[in-house]
């Protein structure tokens, strides 16, 4: 039986996600149903395109992933289901997949077309989770909607490059649970533009001109314990899922705060690299 | 092997859901738990009340919800077991279940007396999830408990209705994960006292004329999307639940707020239904 | 198939907990997986070892406890597993383990060296799900490092008792969901060192002559509902994990506030008992 995910701006307070794991275990008893996240900025899609990006590929293949954020049906947000590198992905079209697939090309879209049959302001539970439970039992997405040729892009995800390829511009797309910035400049971009070059990484008034592997490697172990100071210390690092990332070492967003608070780098602020 | 459901006001961070799973596994290992919500409001009953009604005809015939919220046993606050719609539910006789049994007659009702072989105080992990372990065993309800007539209730929950039948008197009973305050004022009981006449719904020092069927219906599509003012305008719809809820277009509690802080709309607060 | 547990700092917003367990059931299609939290304060090794301590003894013999708080692998910081009272345990050696293994002797600690293999800045997925995956398929301890004689110690875990025997002086070390400021000083050594006498619960300018059972032992269910003055009281007791906590009588951490704020018991605070 495949792995259905749920990725959601519903919180876990209220009975939605509860309603979407009774349903499925109604038509799927021998489901298994994972929480990938419900704590979403409501409406945020970049939020959700970070997560996803960085969650589906530990997953089988054949799972399928629901995405409940910014969901209502309507003129300008159709609903989309489609296969995407062995995984499929039941979402809104409003741009929540570009960051997955801007790397790799959907096999298949459709456009759900189901609705005629279901009224509801509740299309996770109604559509989606009905689709869901569709694929799990082998249907194929033709069933369900009609072939689209292509998905909305959201052009805030990707970094621009200077004409003369001295400069990435990016900005923070997500503020992770310790409060650390992610930019939305890959290790990949970063190396293929900067071949090797020396750089200086520019977030708000900080400047980073080393970019460390690990979060201790601003640790001198050579000092005694009680002489170090370290914790608070600003740093720049490619974070699990390959992304610049501005943190603060051994942050704690409930009490001294983070990167983003700290050094203002909050969602859709700058973060730059210049090479020279 | 049936559903367990965990419905309590625990919180996710301490041990106790952690402990309660463990228990459940330990004699069911083949369990199906299912987390409905953890977030309520400390010892906040009408909370409960919301989330069990709109989520457990979610879940399987058969399923066992355990209600874990304001559950020390004491003189005033006995522990019954019910069966009701085909469901059951393990909680504090404490007005909880008043929600969902005003609408359907429990079929049995049990108060818990196994208590005087079990000295507690985590009743949800020591007398709870052994009732729920033996009904999912195929246990009968009178084996745990004596047969008791009736539960219970919650005056609260429930709207009044002036002589003239001319408004409904509800408030507050639930504040969602977007901030939208959510009455007690039912879809059904709107339609059979306004029976098609006009109406005014007064929320705090707001009123509304419209009920709109769904969020975005507020939103004017054939205006150029740059130009539409959209996102912070205040709505009444019926929602998901069939409940009347005053929301605010795509409002997030984490910036700019929702309607129960916008419009100073919270727990308990009134919300009046006038027919003309 | 064992159960394995998670016990993290990551929050379960990012897509960090999601990857654990889609890598989890890559591996193992049927395995068990459990959260214990993930809300832990971010690298705080009491509260870590606080809940473990409370939640594995739930759990069936030969369940796996992953445990990410502070994972990060450095000289200072290696990576064990161990098999303590019929559980697995696989973390940091950061002191994560003291509470339990202070009563408990671990029957084998390794001390992991598949890192060789491994490099990465997310232990918890590349090494520990690794780890977990071979001890859930029946795999040895010694295959996956190499057997070490013992394990870091956390002070400030145990409490210190005054030479006379009079005063325990303990400290707080969990604040937990309803804001109740639990201490470090079990029902066992209070029991131990008291041996009967009169005592005083010393906690900041507060004083405590009396340790109640449960937490509406100081609701006089003889007087009126209306009358009676309840919310609010502070009281001592053993909690359910047998640790003395100071406690607010239905305390919530969204409105009112709870024994921590209100009494001011935070994290590390004194809490002493004085015998007479």
């Amino acid at each position: 039986m495949s792995i259905i995910t749920l990725t959601t701006d519903f919180g876990t307070k209220d009975h939605f996600v509860g309603a979407i794991k009774g349903t499925i275990y109604s038509e799927l008893p021998n489901a298994r149903i994972v929480d990938i996240s419900h704590q979403i900025s409501p409406f945020n899609i970049a939020e959700t395109a970070y997560i996803l990006k960085n969650a589906y590929k530990s997953f089988p293949n054949g799972s399928i992933h629901i995405i409940g954020v910014d969901s209502e049906l309507n003129d300008e947000n159709k609903h989309i289901a489609l296969l995407l590198d062995n995984h499929y992905f039941i979402c809104p079209n409003n741009g929540v997949i570009s960051l997955l697939a801007s790397e790799i090309k959907p096999e298949k879209i459709v456009e759900i077309n189901i609705h005629d049959r279901v009224e509801t302001i509740f299309p996770v539970l109604d559509v989606f989770v009905k689709v869901a439970c569709h694929i799990a039992r082998g249907g194929t997405l033709e069933v369900i909607g009609k072939t689209i040729p292509d998905f909305e892009r959201m052009v805030e995800l990707q970094p621009t490059v200077s004409g003369d390829n001295n400069t990435i511009f990016g900005n923070v797309i997500y503020v992770d649970n310790y409060g650390n910035s992610i930019s939305n400049i890959t290790k990949k971009a970063f190396n293929e533009i900067g071949k090797g070059r020396d750089f200086e990484v520019i977030a708000n008034r900080y400047s980073f001109k080393k970019i460390v592997e690990k979060y201790s490697d601003i640790v001198d172990f050579s000092v005694p314990k009680e002489l170090r100071q370290k914790d608070g210390t600003r740093l720049a690092l490619f974070n699990t899922a390959n992304y610049l990332e501005i943190a603060i070492y051994r942050s704690n967003l409930n009490t001294v705060g983070g990167a983003a608070s700290l050094l203002g780098l909050n969602y859709r602020d700058s973060i730059t690299v210049k090479f020279t």
